[in-house]
């Protein structure tokens, strides 16, 4: 299907906003009044860049207030809009968008409504124009799409159709499958937006929350087949008010919409299977799903500090990358490299790179490809593996492997066995629980669309955790069987005012015995992030475990919490650069990551002597 | 009155807060739980550091969902707050405060509740703590203050009272009046806040949005008259959930915060006026509201371009500073001062300082300082007229004069007459009409409440103007008379990704005939902001004007707007570093700003080859 955007989507000059929807390749877009309203390029100048970009200009909007006014008001809204017509004329846009009023002298008559209308789309057609009609959630007396199309119908004109958007029918939670019942050819126009689920007015959530399909918690996909169904066969257009997008680059913004619109086809035509109105959908390759974590990068200037951190945690150097400055530590199936030959970090120790196992790497590749994510190159080096992996959106490097299997060539066979001797008792850490990576403030909305569409994660809940400097914003994307997990944070309003770096990022170890972990550390002479002993008195009145317990996990520093389906042990190793290492042990099914106890782990960061060293 | 904060108002670490607290002069402070628990101090220390700063411990915040369970549930309940009353002990403070019950556990049963709360007083009597029982706006059953009051009658223990929350009543418009029918011992703590009126669920407004009192639309000072007359004598205590606080400095929010109780005792008393219960207010210096603007002050590293800018809207140079680099500037009673001494500023030339007409300078300071503002040092040079001035928050120094006044040193003195030949024609210049200040995101409540209280400016509506970079929020304080009108602009959200500076601050100038002065700049050779012919397009469908009008408005670049009052005419040269300047023309009672044309402005500014130069 065509896909458009539409310009107030994107930050910037309306130029930059042309050039941005170009490259990230949608074929039409929406011209919002205000950006060419404030624009110095006349509206030919646009026609022409648009054209030599390849886009075409699908619509023209706003325009406000028209219908179902006292009669003496009607030739006010005709003069506006013969001024539009001769503005959508000189750019080349063929199709008005027309909001239900919200204007008090707006009357609620539908037939007053519905002749008026004929009369613009009388006038439009003089000038080659279609008028779509759309019902906005707060339209004063026109607020649901079977309202607006009673009067369409009652209006009976060719150039008179609707618009319809998924945000003002799906947040109004009106049904959207009477949308069927909609002969296709009057449905002009199909606007999309997504938002996440929050409790206020409806008005305010549009004008600030919107996000793209995928991004928030409406069933945009659902709309769409219902949109389908009814035989429409025009463009996909995003419509999007979002505070933090208007702030964001354009360029990737733009690609970060076309990312959402390809996942929403791919849901669609998943849901309407062999339907012929599933014709026009263009279908990626589908997401190839890891399985686990094949490793964990670490840049670091200076590895030995991190070795030592290892040694002590039980890992065991086992290998030396054959030409390159890596060392790979191995404990049960959990791998971390220590790379010191990349280019030093200004912050010290930073996660670099996540290795993914992949049922196919090369596929894998494909879907992200497919899906905009930057490829890497696949040879660095003849005589290594070849690599397959992609940036994620916050610069981290994934790469799918398939670790020590006969039909792939493996990462590790690029490293020369160097083993050191094993310690007397082997360690208890199986495998990487999960790992933390701390967003761009303005791409967090983007870096979950990115694992769930590119990847195939499911995202859960978005969770507020209060840090000591401000709100974070956390979300878990995970696989089904939660092999893979990966918790996204990101601070909750821009920046920080103070120049604390709240840009952490970790990897959580699981452990089969959290207590012999603990005990292993300090025996090793390293002291875990310190936990105040108020946590322990709080806990003992929120938690009535056996008093021995209570004492354990005041004695060792861990972190307790509980769920209906298990336990959840916890601690934190101090702070090197960004990143520390989290040891976690689930008993049962606890399915969550402690965020009860986030903020005693970042209060306590904070007034770490460490926090800040590299 | 005794004064007092909530922990979780304030960032930072408990010892941060606890500083902050005393530096900004509060007598007490509420310990908010999370603060304790994620603090390392030990609750005697916690208690030792704040009697060290003279901060009494007055409450601990909050106990959750205790009342009205099931009887097989009390235990665990009591269990809990065993705990606390523990921690308290330590803590040394021996108020606890309750609130409702928001878990699907609690009955809806007011005996039960009164039953289960007079236990739990019974219990906290042999600690010698008090249970204050607040009802929280999203309480289970109890979301009003008179029925947790009916529920605290019905329990009638000495132990057990109310704690009253300004925000948990009047966000639900709840009638703060029968607060008076409470014997005000019953009343155990008043905690404060006010929020802006935002269209959304009230959990979600209270944990994101609350600020000081006075920064909102919430009558603060009529429920704590209501309060007081109800015979209550306890601290007034601020507790605030503001994400935007959250991320700030603690000891500058403090500030604020202290500002805005003593404002707050001063709108008290004023409606108390001789009432008893006005006996324990401390009343500040009354406010001395300006009357017009002094003078601004530019400074720049390069007086050349400004006066040559100057000189061609018709400004003459009139003075020269004795002894400073600086030089007067005039037209009509708009006098601006070019300053090239002072330490250069990275951005270019800035607005430095203003200086505002006011019937006392020395009350003004008196005021200010009593507001916590900080006072600039009276004699710079002994040969000069001693300065009256304050910092505003955004760091622009505010000066407090008489000009040419017979009964006060006048500023102009410091200046020798330095009169250039006037130009043939005098300008049509006759004041400044306001200036516009950008403030530092995270301080835009406390500005608007800094010149609302020091110095008796009526804040105005809080509006969202779009800019391409991002939503700007822009608020007027004024005058009643309008005769300082000050515009305060801030970023929507944090920062901008892109480096854009939209720091821009500017001087407006009130013209008696705008098309005369536009005419003159441009017989000077000098180009106005350039408007976009696409908003003259647009504006000849918005305004049905004779098309004379028309066409010089488009001939000469100015941007229209019209309300209920009259008319409203405006230019903008080019941006100079951060600043540039707005000509006016008003016509009639036109109130507002001409904010339906920022968008224009803003759109001009950021693509304009000046915008950037210094």
């Amino acid at each position: 299907m065509r896909k458009s955007i539409a310009t107030v989507s994107l930050s910037g000059s309306l130029a930059d906003k042309l050039t941005a929807a170009h490259a990230a390749g949608f074929s039409g877009v929406e011209i919002f009044e205000n950006d060419l309203v404030s624009s110095a390029p006349a509206p030919e100048d646009v026609r022409r860049r648009a054209s030599d970009l390849g886009l075409e200009v699908l619509l023209y909007q706003p325009f406000r207030d028209f219908e179902a006014v006292p009669p003496d008001r009607l030739a006010a809204g005709l003069r506006r809009a013969e001024h539009k017509f001769a503005v959508m004329e000189r750019l080349g846009v063929e199709q008005l968008l027309v909001c239900s009023s919200v204007s008090p002298a707006a009357v609620d008559d539908d037939a007053l409504a519905a002749q008026q209308l004929r009369i613009l789309a009388e006038r439009a057609a003089e000038h080659g124009i279609r008028i779509a009609y759309e019902a906005l959630a707060w339209g004063r007396h026109v607020s649901d799409y079977l309202h607006a199309w009673r009067i369409v119908r009652m209006a009976d004109h060719p150039n008179l159709g609707l618009c319809l958007d998924s945000f003002h029918i799906l947040a109004r939670e009106v049904a959207p499958y009477a949308i069927e019942t909609i002969p296709g050819d009057k449905i002009f126009f199909l606007q999309l937006a997504d938002a996440p689920t929050l409790p206020m007015d409806v008005l305010h959530w549009s004008r600030h929350y919107r996000c793209f399909p995928g991004q928030g918690d409406l069933d945009v996909a659902g709309l769409v087949c219902n949109v389908l169904r009814a035989g429409y066969d025009g463009p996909l257009s995003l419509e999007v008010f979002n505070d933090i997008f208007r702030q964001a680059a354009a360029m990737r913004t733009a690609q970060d919409a076309m990312r959402s619109l390809i996942a929403l086809e791919e849901q669609v035509g998943a849901r309407l299977g062999d339907s012929p109105h599933a014709a026009g959908l263009a279908l990626p390759p589908p997401p190839v799903v890891p399985t686990g974590f094949a490793f964990a990068e670490l840049a670091t200037p200076d590895p030995g500090s991190l070795a030592g951190l290892l040694n002590a945690l039980g890992f065991v150097r086992t290998g030396t990358h054959r030409h390159k400055s890596v060392s790979l530590w191995e404990q049960g199936d959990a791998r971390i490299l220590l790379n010191h030959g990349s280019p030093e970090s200004p912050d010290g120790p930073a996660l670099s790179a996540i290795g993914l196992e992949s049922p196919s790497p090369a596929a894998a590749v494909k879907r992200a490809e497919a899906l905009l994510s930057p490829v890497l190159p696949r040879v660095w080096d003849p005589h290594d593996a070849p690599l397959d992996a992609v940036a994620a959106p916050d610069g981290t490097d994934l790469f799918f492997c398939r670790t020590g299997r006969p039909d792939h060539p493996s990462w590790t066979g690029d490293f020369s066995e160097d083993r050191q001797d094993a310690p007397g008792d082997p360690g208890e850490i199986t495998h990487i629980d999960h790992v933390a990576l701390t967003q761009p403030w303005h791409q967090f909305d983007e870096a979950s669309l990115f694992y769930k569409s590119v990847l195939g994660l499911r995202p859960h809940e978005s969770l507020e955790l209060p840090d000591p400097y401000g709100l974070l914003r956390s979300r878990a994307v995970s696989t089904e069987d939660s092999g893979v997990r990966i918790a996204l944070n990101v601070a909750y309003i821009g920046t920080h005012e103070t120049d604390l770096s709240v840009a952490w990022q970790h990897i959580a170890l699981a452990s089969r015995d959290i207590i012999a972990t603990a005990r292993r550390l300090r025996a090793a002479g390293l002291a875990p992030l310190p936990v105040p002993a108020n946590y322990y008195d709080d806990l003992e009145a929120r938690h009535d475990l056996p008093p021995e317990r209570h004492r354990l996990l005041r004695e060792l520093g861990l972190l307790y919490d509980r769920d209906d389906h298990g336990e959840f042990l916890q601690f934190y190793t101090v702070t090197a650069g960004r990143v520390f290492f989290e040891i976690v042990q689930r008993i049962g099914g606890y399915v969550g990551y402690g965020a009860v106890n986030a903020p005693i782990r970042l209060a306590a960061q904070h007034t770490s002597p460490h926090h800040r060293s590299s």
